[in-house]
């Protein structure tokens, strides 16, 4: 037996499996994951697995690695997050989330600190000795909303998709200030004085770790699509660079001190369009697969370690201050989405409620993150009474609220996610709107957020969509697709029924070559196509559009602000309609 | 900056991408591959590289680590290798490939051992300190055949089906005999004295190390086959328990000393049918683009590396010897084909004919597996020398053998793979003959081939199938796998016409429940079917299908041996035929 040889990769190995085994373990169960989200259960199976092997070996088991964290565990999750990202919902409440990011996390690091540092002041309490600054140190790394432990509660709570976007947002974007202030606070409390530069420096270095992650983020994004281009003969390992690019982004803005969420999530958001555009459809499977087979086993062993570690000596124990810290975290939060949103809602006409402001503050939840800042912390006499902390403050987010989330949703009757798709109507007149907000801004002057995207998509279909997409097509209409789509699916329903008729097909009609090439991407959302319209709805839907839809098929959108409608060629319409007719009569 | 927190990630990710970026350059130029072999090309990458690096720091390169290979590199492409193996082929050839394998690979050892000791005592050659056991440890580690180097070699050649998988089949099935003797020889070496009881012991372990290597690699994939019957509520973790099992078998039995190679190719083929059948189409195509992506990068890095490593300060440069140690190589396994291809041949009707046999002496390639073995030597005053013979050997033989190979097969024309697949017909005769020729066996008492596989079938279908298939059906005949494929190829191909008539479907007349199970999984082939097909013997057969294929789309295969064909239900049968012919009028 040669255990030795093997051991790093046996025991990784070995890891994934429990984590995959613990979950089909769970889904075998039905019940049980309607009640308690699945983050406390695999918390549950840590404390437990953390429990053996302290009864066992009688010393604390190993604790999460910080390193591993956040260089291996952490970045599948949120390439996943960035990849997925809804961009409409995600761009339309950009201000608010990085108000909520930015303001409310230094509100909240400020408040927390300020008011532990005013507990530690009673002399009852015995802690005189934790000093304002590593208060405030600890504030930082407490202060930050965890995107694992928020993803994995709001995925099965399904809220709607403006309160999702803004707590989910928040929860990535605050990347970037807990960077700063909990590298600062760690300078400063290195340092024997701290100058008045240091605080501006400090400041200053908050756009560049924000703004240099993107900046990051978007060149590794566009050399990826980039690079998806020369791909043609050799799709096996195209589905490669989707991830390498992406975790060289990551690694590379941590190398430089940068937000790494932010530089990833910016390169998943910069690449997507592009490169699913490029690769083939079985590539962009696989990239979808595996990237939510990535991050979902990525966090199910993060609450596991994470049950795993809290099991131990380290932690030393302190009533108040551990129960003012979990207090405190609960006030501040809630303090800070009231006011932050008071102000919000003076600028915007589509107000946050104040059921949705309670969901937003009771849905901070405190991960991974957190815990493995502060095992990051340089050695100090209070470094367990921090630890201990911030376990407690974790657990008691993701059991206690994480658990009641779902039934204060019900019983608030917080607005769902609607279940269906847009219907086609819906499609054609939210592009309409933008269209026209956009005319309206640039008459008006005001450069609002319609102007930009505008721009920004004639920059897209100007510039960068000739560099970066290997075939290079007007976008086409989502009618268009629409009709492909329920043709194809009927036609499948009638080959399966084996009614077709077998009438020879005529090759010369076939406008093969146009459609195939679009409608291999387009089959991929079918499936949520089919669980939501109404099976009359879509006869309907497919005679109305059969009948009409002679030239759109190939023109593409009837306007676009920046392209004149190419000339029609009257014959081949004419011989497309009389064919249709023959056959429908 | 701070490169060394994120340097092993950042490193590893370089060097893929490296890999992958080379993968791209040779495929943009269409000319180069087609006369040099890629692995050629990416040892000369690496060698550039290497002296790249060698010049400037002026010290050896680091050569690739033994661990890694074994650990990380190869286990993905034997996987990929077991995963797609043809089992037809490789079953109806496993003796003599395991002839060549064991017998072969024994052969070689020893007559490459015993001619270079002989070498060793011409005085003038001042080779005399190197003992007889030294030569047969590096005979036993340059005699066998690498897979990683004839994969990359005879995928590009297409040499017909048999010959592929004797080079192949025995490429990867020598690893049993190569582990033993390497590891023989070596604890020889440093034994005082070796007593008879450690040879025949030796003797014994062959059959320990190859058939504990099959029954780990078995029992890994029938787990993995039974563990995939619970994903149904969770699809998107199925692609990792082919990964983690596998790769679990394969470091079971290094940890054990057995054959980690033939451990991974059994899970392999031992999970493939199951576990296909058990998860979604989607995770299956994740399954086989990761696999080969992953197998791709792999055999890519050790190329590279392959390259990187040949240049430095290890090699100790002795004429004779290695040039010696080259024709040796070539001498044995010439003449080991030749007497083996002879007992062969006597007992086989179709015989392997000389122009197979010089293809396979030829395509005898050593690689990576030499090359890590030959560093895992322990030191001893001669290890550089041996470590310059190998490089010597490896580069000979994928550079000469590897570029002429192609020449060669023009040449003599050697019979190719047959570019179609094979037509209905032939199916159906193929497996006529199988159930005749057991029969055959059967009534004759010979327990032959098909003896076994007749009861292997009957063993799976009888046990195997109910424990380890979630939805356990009888398995359809290929014809009426066709029939579908053909019908849907049609149906999609008038949808994209937009011919398609808009009478509403008949759900009762669906008997989807049935069909759609299976015809997700054959969608994958159908590209094959689509390439090698005239479209008018599509259509017609299409045709003459639809008309009779009444009630054998319901029964599965009408003639099996081991079951009765099920009461037909004559009502329903009337029915549809009632409905069909009311169509076709």
């Amino acid at each position: 037996l040669d255990y030795q040889h093997v051991q790093v990769p046996f025991e990784i190995t070995l890891w994934i499996m429990l984590a995959s085994l613990a979950k089909i373990g769970f889904h075998l169960y039905n019940k049980l994951p309607s009640v308690v989200p699945e983050s406390c259960l695999l918390i549950f199976v840590g404390l437990i697995m953390g429990g053996i092997i302290y009864g066992l070996n009688d010393r604390s088991p190993p604790v999460m690695d910080s390193d591993i964290f956040f260089l291996y565990l952490l970045p599948p999750i949120v390439l996943d997050a960035g990849y997925f990202m809804p961009s409409r919902p995600f761009f339309e409440n950009i201000g608010t989330i990085l108000l909520y990011a930015v303001v409310g996390t230094i509100w909240n690091v400020f408040g927390i600190g300020f008011s532990l540092y005013g507990i530690c002041q009673v002399k009852a309490f015995r802690l005189q000795d934790v000093s304002l600054l590593h208060n405030l140190l600890f504030g930082s790394l407490i202060a930050a909303v965890d995107p694992v432990a928020v993803l994995a509660v709001f995925e099965e709570i399904h809220v709607n998709e403006k309160l999702h976007i803004l707590v989910f947002g928040e929860s990535l974007l605050n990347d970037a200030v807990t960077v700063v202030l909990y590298k600062l606070f760690r300078s400063f409390c290195e340092m024997p004085t701290i100058k008045s530069v240091d605080v501006f420096a400090g400041i200053g270095k908050f756009f560049v770790v924000g703004l240099g992650g993107v900046l990051v983020g978007l060149s590794f994004g566009f050399t990826a699509a980039f690079t998806t281009r020369f791909t043609k003969d050799i799709r096996v390992i195209e589905p490669l660079f989707v991830f390498l690019y992406s975790y060289l982004s990551y690694l590379t803005a941590e190398m430089f001190h940068l937000s790494g969420i932010v530089a990833i999530i910016s390169c998943a958001m910069g690449m997507k369009r592009y490169v699913e555009a490029n690769i083939s459809l079985k590539s962009h499977t696989t990239v979808k697969y595996f990237m939510k087979m990535w991050s979902s086993v990525s966090d199910t062993l993060i609450f596991i370690f994470l049950g795993v570690s809290t099991i131990g000596e380290n932690h030393e124990w302190n009533w108040p201050y551990i129960c003012f810290t979990v207090i405190f975290c609960l006030i501040w939060r809630a303090l800070g989405v009231l006011v932050l949103t008071f102000f919000v809602n003076r600028f915007h006409v589509n107000t946050i409620t104040s059921k949705d402001q309670f969901i937003i503050a009771y849905g901070g939840l405190r991960g991974a993150i957190c815990f493995s800042l502060v095992f990051l912390l340089p050695d100090f006499h209070r470094k367990k009474l921090f630890i201990a902390a911030t376990t407690v403050v974790i657990l008691f987010t993701v059991f206690i609220q994480g658990m009641t989330i779902r039934p204060l949703v019900d019983l608030l009757a917080v607005k769902r996610k609607r279940e269906s798709a847009p219907t086609v109507g819906e499609q054609i007149h939210i592009r309409f709107l933008d269209h026209l907000l956009a005319g309206i801004e640039d008459i008006s002057g005001h450069w609002g957020q319609y102007y930009w995207k505008d721009k920004l998509e004639y920059f897209n279909s100007k510039y960068l969509q000739k560099i970066l997409l290997r075939e290079y097509d007007q976008p086409k209409s989502s009618i268009v697709l629409l009709y492909e789509k329920l043709e194809r699916k009927h036609a499948i329903e009638l080959a399966q029924a084996g009614q077709l008729g077998h009438g020879p097909a005529h090759p010369s009609f076939l406008c093969s070559a146009f459609l195939c090439s679009s409608s291999d991407r387009t089959v991929i959302t079918d499936q949520k196509l089919e669980d939501t319209l109404n099976p009359d709805v879509l006869d309907n839907m497919q005679e109305i559009l059969a009948r009409n839809l002679y030239r759109i098929r190939r023109t593409g959108p009837a306007y676009n602000r920046h392209t004149l409608p190419g000339d029609s060629e009257p014959t081949e319409q004419a011989k497309e309609i009389l064919i249709l007719r023959h056959k429908s009569l």
